[in-house]
């Protein structure tokens, strides 16, 4: 379950129910024209649950494998890595994801020293088919595991990608096993599609119970019954301008990944020029709580009035420990947390940082979730997308494409090719 | 060596030379008085070396210890961590450094989990003795590890604090080794202090070369051979207002951690309540290449010209890897890249992305690593804390405090002790 701790500041500043209703209302057509795909995953992606099941009983050494690569970059590992980040504490499986992101050599080098092939399975995952680091990476693999497409290693890998791109010409060729990306869903909106739930469902994570949470809150959505999103979206268009830094702070290391997939979201679909050709867009930061109380706090607090913060909590870390009542001579004066739990410190680190910034005038929320699982996981994602849309509707910006990435593309293709 | 590639938007924009004057005389002024003693820690702190040398001659189980914990938040090892990650990957001792910042009780219990007494050296670091996480996390390790202060157990453990705080009284009282944080060096800029130095060099690192690199900045820009970063500290101030949002932005993952350390310094330092009353403070934000290419840079060439933008690469990653030449059928578009190595790959879209910004009209410049050193990752650490205290001087702000964070620690103790 979340909830939602809606504070007065971030609620109730002057909603404008005639641009809420319209961005409602287009958020609505997207999805019911199916010009959009990413609100309908949680129920078709289900069908890639269930080929999966069947893949998987005959095709052993893909659930067999432990060690789950996947190689992607942007929205096609972010959103997977972030339920990891949250959830693989709870796995006992011996089980574990390497993400192949980065064109970083000592990276690379460092994530091939222990791989062997007949524990591996190979998830490679580009739209195009052509993405530099995907490929470059892909290659490289290949090559320091001697996979050879015409033997039996065809079965340790899937492809993702869009249909009739280079890469699903590629796995046709040799018999891989492919999923595509619908051609409505976007890379940083697609970790409920196969990108996602491939590797998510070969780790051994409870994929339905992801698509599950994922599909009651949109429903709810949709259903009127989180109306509190419309006017938190109103107050980010309304107060683009004083307000146009925000920020996630999330209270665990565990929940790291999920703002670095939140700051992709919010940066790269409403960063645009709006269709009066104005640059418009609100940045995204990450922080994590307790931590960065020591690092950041303080400019929120008496630097610019330019932010906004969204707290996240996990109310009950089930996995808890004691801090114990050991009194140290001399550093007395901190007994009074003894006794106390970590689950229950951090949870009052986050509410009593949460205070002191509605104290000081800084629009201020929190979302708790009450355990780390999968439901939960997959509500919050829904949330933070429906949130995504609803501002870039009210923006009147393409929340869906990223034209600005191309030039530096084409900049570095020519490098290359000269 | 750094190389400053220095752009024209970034150096060449009407630089006010009395500006930049007088905030040079500050920070001279600042170091020759003594006010703020970081400057000169390039040279104090090989006193720390030279102690350690002698110390852990007699003390072994300090310099033979394989994993090497810190208990700091922080100011008290973001410092550190920034230099371990960039490093480790040169170090074959078997030697971890295992930093235990954050009060979330999974990641305790994760860090906890392969710990065990002879093996391990503690460094306990807070500056006041007080701080509640780790306090907290020293207490739960203590039990952990069923360490007894009255036994040989007390020569495992360091504690790095202000002179006569409660945890030097704690020390003193069971004759655990001490080193002090100098009294006019603040946390954030306390990394060459013993803070960083004691983890350092117990992991292995050449602590007297990255002394010498950071000592070989500070002299080179006290004699007037580093100006270019008076020009680039007030293009920073004079644009505080159209581009309050300044990026690092780190081509290796091994950087990501020196960004998290810069976004510390910056965002503590200069988001203050000025002296005229107004808040004011520029917001750091920290990327790392290529990853962010798809993930942030959209934003940042579409939306809001409110950012400027320092790229960091390492020019030899010294460890390299190759792409190999392997054609994939269907796939040969990429083949371009064929027989080139990552090293060269990343650099190029790090330079292509620049080219792309700088097209855009987004102020930019590079810093460059020639390699990744001890001596290196000192001169870098050097010329950020000048550029954070020449552009405090200039917004007027107290580079070197933290009111802001007191209100919600206050907050805090209230909730344990009502």
């Amino acid at each position: 379950m979340l909830t939602f701790h809606k504070t007065s500041n971030f609620y109730e500043s002057g909603y404008n129910e005639a641009i809420g209703e319209k961005a409602f209302l287009q958020v609505k057509q997207e999805c019911d024209s199916g010009e959009i795909g990413y609100y309908t995953l949680p129920t078709t992606s289900l069908n890639i649950v269930k080929e999966l099941e069947q893949y998987t009983k005959t095709n052993k050494s893909l659930i067999e494998a432990k060690n789950i690569v996947v190689i992607g970059i942007g929205g096609s590992s972010l959103g997977a890595k972030a339920i990891d980040s949250l959830l693989c504490h709870k796995r006992d499986n011996g089980k574990r994801i390497i993400f192949f992101e980065n064109s970083d050599p000592i990276d690379i080098r460092t994530k091939l020293h222990d791989l062997v092939k007949n524990n591996t399975a190979i998830i490679l995952i580009s739209k195009s088919g052509g993405t530099i680091e995907t490929i470059s990476t892909f290659k490289t693999i290949v090559s320091h595991l001697c996979i050879d497409f015409n033997s039996i290693d065809a079965s340790r890998v899937v492809a993702i990608t869009d249909p009739d791109s280079i890469l699903s010409k590629f796995a046709k060729e040799y018999g891989i096993k492919e999923f595509n990306m619908p051609s409505n869903v976007g890379g940083r909106f697609s970790v409920l599609s196969a990108v996602g739930i491939v590797p998510l469902f070969l780790a051994g994570y409870d994929t339905k119970a992801l698509l599950q949470g994922a599909d009651e809150f949109i429903q709810s959505f949709f259903n009127r019954s989180q109306d509190h999103i419309l006017q938190k979206a109103y107050y980010h268009f309304a107060n683009k301008d004083s307000k146009p830094i925000n920020i996630i702070f999330s209270y665990s290391n565990s929940l790291e990944n999920l703002s670095k997939w939140f700051v992709q979201l919010w940066g790269e679909s409403l960063g645009k020029i709006d269709k009066n050709g104005n640059s418009v867009g609100l940045t995204p930061i990450g922080l994590t709580g307790s931590v960065d109380q020591h690092s950041f706090l303080q400019l929120i607090i008496e630097g610019p009035k330019d932010k906004t913060v969204t707290f996240i909590n996990i109310d009950d870390f089930e996995e808890d420990i004691q801090i114990p009542e050991l009194s140290l001579k001399h550093i007395e004066k901190t007994d009074y947390i003894n006794g106390n739990s970590f689950n229950t410190l951090i949870n009052a680190q986050c509410d009593a940082t949460m205070q002191s910034l509605i104290d000081s005038g800084v629009p201020s929320d929190k979302i708790s979730l009450s355990v780390a699982s999968e439901q939960n996981a997959g509500s919050i994602i829904a949330y933070f997308e429906v949130l995504t849309s609803l501002v870039g509707a009210m923006l009147e910006v393409n929340t869906y494409d990223q034209p600005g990435v191309e030039l530096g593309k084409n900049i570095l293709v020519k490098k290359f090719q000269s």
